[in-house]
C-alpha cells in the first residue's frame, strides 16, 4: 500500500461543493494529467470542453437530467471522444481518410474515458472532489446546440469538479461487490443465478433480493433517462457508418 | 507537483519486460484499484478477465495485430464492457428488463476504461509497466471464441503489464501536443487548416506536414486493422438493437 493506492482506494463521488475556487494553476495541471493519460497511436483522440461560462453550466445541469449541483461546481468538463479533427488533419493534407466509423469512435471513447479518469485521479490528490455525470449521453440534440458539437464529436463523459464539504468527506464511500464476482480467469464466465445473487447479496440489506432488483432495475435500468440515453447514443452512432 | 501528479506525467507505455513474476497480493491490489474507480450507479458495469494460461496469451498475442510481446507479459487483462450480468440479475429476480440497448453499451465501454486507466495507475505505483492493446476490439468472431465471449459482452480494452527493462525505462515518453489544442472553452471550436498544421507541427520533425500526415494515416486511420475495427464494432454492436 503506497500514497497513490490509497488515493485510488479511497476516492468516492462528491456532490456538494465548498463555495471557493480551484486556482487556474491546478486546473492546468489537472487538464495536462487528462493529456499525458495513455492514448492510442499518441494521438489523443478527445477534446475537452472547459465550461466557464454559468449559464451553459446551469443548462446542462438541466439537460443531464436535472441536477441542480452541476451548475454549482466551480470546475466542468466534458470530455468528447473526436474523430473529426484527425479527419480534417487528413484532408488538409490532401490525403484520401476513409469516413470515421463505428470503431475509430469505440476507440476514441475509451482514449476519452481513460484520460477522464486521469483528471480525477490529479483532482483527488489535491483534494479536490469530483463526479461523472453519464447523462452527458442523453439529450443529444440539445447537447449538440449548446455544446456546438460538430458531426464525429460525441461527448462520452462530463465530470465536475469541487472541494468537498465536510459533510461530504464523512459519507462512506459505496461498496463494491466481491473480486471474485467481476474478476474471471482466462475466459468469461457465465454467472447463474445463485452467483448472481451471491454477488448483489451486500445491496440488499434490508429487503430480498427480488425487491432490490426490482426497485433497482425500475428506478435505473427501465428509466425514462436510460431509454433515452440509447435513444441519443443511437443517433450520434449514426454518424458512423 | 505531488507524488501522484508526477506519476501521471511519467508513465508510458512498456511492451518489453524483464523475466519476472508479478507478486499476486500486487495483482491483487492493482485489481482492487480497478474496481474502486468510479462507476456508474455503483453498477461496476465490467468484468475483468485475467488471462493466466500461455497458450491463450500466445493466441491473444497473434490475433490482436500479431505483437508478440503480448506472450510475454507476466500479466495480461481483459477488460470488458459488461451489458449481461445486470440483465441476468434481473431476470433471475422477476423483473422485465429491457433488451441491453446501445447506452448501455457506451455507458459500460466508460465505466470500463475508467476501471482500467485505475489498474494502470496502481501497477505504475509499484513500478510495473503497462500497455494498452486496442486490437482487442478487433476480431470479433475469434476473441469471442477465445474467450468464450456471451452475447452483451464487449471487449473493450486490454492491457499487458510487465517489469520494464532498462531499456524501456529510458525510452522517453511520446510528446503530447499543446493544451490550447485539445481544451477548448464552453463550446467546440472547429480547428481550421493553419490550427490543424500548427497542432500537429511538433510530429513532423524532417518532414512536411502533407509528408508525414500522409505516412500516418496509411499506416493508422487506412490501414487494414483499422477497417478491421470497425467491421468488429459493427458485429458487437449488431446484438444491442
Amino acid at each position: 500500500m503506497n500514497e497513490i493506492i490509497e488515493s485510488l482506494y479511497n476516492r468516492k463521488s462528491v456532490r456538494v461543493y465548498e463555495e471557493k475556487a480551484i486556482p487556474n494553476e491546478m486546473k492546468n495541471v489537472i487538464l495536462e494529467a487528462a493529456m499525458q493519460a495513455p492514448t492510442a497511436g499518441c494521438q489523443q483522440l478527445y477534446t475537452i470542453l472547459d465550461i466557464t461560462d454559468q449559464n451553459l453550466k446551469e443548462a446542462l445541469a438541466e439537460s443531464c437530467d436535472h441536477q441542480p449541483f452541476i451548475a454549482k461546481a466551480p470546475m466542468v468538463l466534458v470530455f468528447c471522444a473526436d474523430c473529426k479533427k484527425w479527419y480534417d488533419a487528413y484532408l488538409e493534407a490532401g490525403c484520401k481518410p476513409r469516413k470515421p466509423d463505428v470503431g475509430d469512435l469505440m476507440l476514441a471513447v475509451t482514449d476519452t474515458a481513460i484520460a477522464a479518469q486521469n483528471a480525477v485521479v490529479a483532482a483527488e490528490s489535491f483534494g479536490i472532489g469530483s463526479c461523472y455525470i453519464g447523462d452527458i449521453m442523453e439529450n443529444c440534440e440539445e447537447q449538440r446546440k449548446l455544446l456546438q458539437l460538430p458531426e464525429y464529436v460525441f461527448p462520452a463523459v462530463m465530470i465536475v469538479f469541487g472541494w468537498p464539504t465536510k459533510q461530504q468527506m464523512k459519507r462512506k464511500k459505496p461498496e463494491r461487490c466481491e473480486q471474485k464476482h467481476i474478476v474471471h480467469e482466462n475466459t468469461y464466465r457465465n454467472m447463474e443465478g445463485d452467483e448472481l445473487r451471491e454477488m448483489l447479496a451486500y445491496k440488499c440489506k434490508n429487503s430480498t433480493y427480488e425487491e432490490w432488483c426490482s426497485a433497482f432495475c425500475n428506478r435505473k435500468y427501465n428509466s425514462d433517462f436510460s431509454k433515452e440515453m440509447s435513444k441519443s447514443v443511437t443517433e450520434y452512432l449514426e454518424q458512423f457508418r
